[in-house]
């Protein structure tokens, strides 16, 4: 693999071709203890960039991806890449994170299947997948091991750190955590605290998982049919589906449409909504694991910024950086009253804003409102005050 | 077991303790045919009645019940019963519904467990339960079953006929289907049609069902180890018990609070609302049969006033009675545009009111938030023209 030097830091690191994925392990044979008490190592994370990164490194944009993403932000399937870009439109030359004058970079979680160590990773031990021997992980483990990242990278500060859901979440954690590496702080659709409904349904999604025989206690990996636990993964999925879009939504797509024509009723005869229903579980079920879902989930449910902080507040008020949230007004699972939570403390102390995107998309609207959100973050970026941090952000 | 003559109709039945369930066969040996394409026969119908019929069987009240209850309105657990009322402070001696001048009846459901014909009945062939031989039924096919129930009661108008959620909505079909045997129908937090997300709902929860390797098909009741799919209807009762209540509801009572505590961060370890899930989940899993679970809420997914008879409203425009919609403003189930809906087209043509509960209880408002209900539903019946058939519901 070719290597480029950083001009800023003087560290080598392999060569970055956009869309090309690259891996970093962080320092092997030391222990990365987590937030719940395990430990891991080695830890290595999957991570893609787009653009070049400026003399002064001024110009780095983390973005962070949701629950079933992965680092592939933009681009096609392919090399590497099990699905196309799941940003698409956002990211790229002249658009509201532009890689013409930006270094971006988006990392595969911690716990992940697209890269980074997960369940489905060798364990040093016996080099047989971790499975249930893989421990709980929170977002600040997430960020943690970004941290290390872009230490290696020579980013000490990133001029914005962004992310929709559960790339939110991770967004407020570098903003609380590593107040003076964030340059500016966007969250979208996501929640500074994960609330007692968005545990249950997250709850319910995992008991899914669990009830699939094929699940095997989180030990699948090295079955004897070679067959893990799709059909819970995909109920799992359908669940979070619903809770993705809305009920106007489901109503103008789908209304009471028959999907399977057949004499009579049957049981399992299906609505066209259950059809949709079914290809997305399905589809996700075999591009996903079923142990790094059931993980990442438990992750969000951990997500508090106030834990072992004070109030919701004070944690909050350790953010720095400029912060924008936006919500999507037809966002069931995260309702629009989570994103204003977040800016509420906030306001007149730092320049904090909230705007909120009227869609019908609900939750996905962060993914589907794809031009009015680049609008948002763009209108954003260019307003940020010109320190050094935001150098070359401006368009 | 002793037996009363009816004045009106000369015929016997069986004597009416309070709270006394009683079963009626239809016709025995008539197969009846279900809107789905099956046929039954025998059918058996559990049912309960409470008041005394007057000389000229104007007095009679038809309570319908949701999905997982029975004929059990009111009164303790017991004697046949495994639960106590689900209804306690709306039937009664001077309450709302009031036992001392109505007549009131609730009949278990067809392909329910309490008593009345269902996927656990014995098949006529082999005597053996039917489990997944038990055919589709509908919303129709309960109320054509309670109207021949009433036949032979001697009914031949019920003065009102009440429920919430799939008991209104066997309200509204016994107003469309037999206008001309309904004297007045409340129908609380229901709908006319089953939209888009509610199927989908219904349809995550029936899928966690045959996830449970010990729902084998339906046909779980002669397994060796004499246990059926716990686990699976347990999941997905929990899912419709979120459903059932409210994002605020949740925050308030159980909000972050950890249940189980532990050294450190367990995928298991449970928040406190995931112990309220799997308290709801397995209670539910212990007292109610998972086909029924499964039968009943397809037949709720099917419910379709509009289904073969021409658009919503001209389905609707069949309604003689006058009619009640009550809704509870946090209910996400059932939102309270549905009731709307179904008060909407009926306005100016027969008397039709929606009447909304403001309450964070969410679906299950109309269990909890009794006295508001009953104060409304009180109203209601109190304010109908007194015609013969509403006749002694004037208190």
């Amino acid at each position: 693999m070719s290597k480029t030097l950083i001009p800023a830091t003087g560290a080598w690191y392999p060569r970055m071709d956009p869309g090309q994925r690259q891996f970093f392990t962080m320092s092997p044979g030391r222990a990365f203890a987590l937030e719940g008490g395990g430990t891991l190592s080695p830890i290595t994370l999957a991570y893609e960039t787009w653009g070049t990164l400026n003399s002064d490194v001024s110009n780095a944009v983390l973005v962070c991806h949701a629950w079933t993403g992965d680092s592939h932000v933009v681009g096609p399937a392919g090399r590497g890449h099990i699905s196309g870009g799941w940003w698409e439109g956002m990211v790229g030359p002249g658009q509201a994170i532009d890689t013409e004058t930006q270094f971006v970079v988006c990392v595969n979680v911690l716990g992940g299947c697209q890269g980074s160590t997960g369940p489905a990773s060798g364990h040093p031990d016996d080099g047989r997948p971790y499975g249930s021997r893989f421990p709980v992980i929170t977002i600040r483990d997430m960020v943690r091991t970004q941290a290390t990242l872009a230490n290696s990278l020579g980013i000490k500060k990133w001029a914005a750190v962004i992310g929709g859901s559960m790339g939110g979440m991770q967004v407020l954690e570098w903003a609380v955590m590593f107040p003076e590496r964030v340059g500016a702080a966007i969250a979208i659709a996501t929640c500074a605290q994960a609330s007692a409904q968005q545990i249950a349904l997250g709850a319910v999604g995992r008991r899914s998982i669990r009830l699939d025989p094929k699940w095997r206690g989180g030990d699948y990996y090295e079955a004897e049919d070679g067959d893990g636990p799709h059909d819970g993964l995909t109920v799992a999925r359908e669940l979070a589906q619903i809770m993705f879009r809305s009920d106007d939504l489901f109503n103008d797509r789908f209304g009471r449409q028959l999907g399977d024509r057949q004499e009579g009723f049957g049981l399992w005869q299906r609505f066209e909504i259950e059809r949709y229903l079914d290809y997305h579980g399905d589809k996700l079920s075999r591009r996903f694991d079923a142990n790094s879902y059931l993980l990442i989930g438990k992750a969000m449910d951990l997500h508090d910024v106030a834990r072992g902080r004070g109030t919701l507040a004070q944690a909050l008020g350790r953010i720095q950086a400029p912060l924008l949230a936006i919500g999507v007004s037809s966002d069931v699972l995260y309702p629009t009253y989570q994103q204003q939570q977040i800016v509420n403390p906030l306001v007149g102390r730092i320049p904090a804003q909230y705007v909120e995107i009227n869609s019908p998309h609900g939750h996905d609207g962060f993914l589907i409102e794809i031009d009015r959100v680049a609008g948002v973050v763009g209108n954003f970026l260019r307003d940020l005050p010109a320190t050094s941090s935001t150098k070359g952000l401006a368009s």
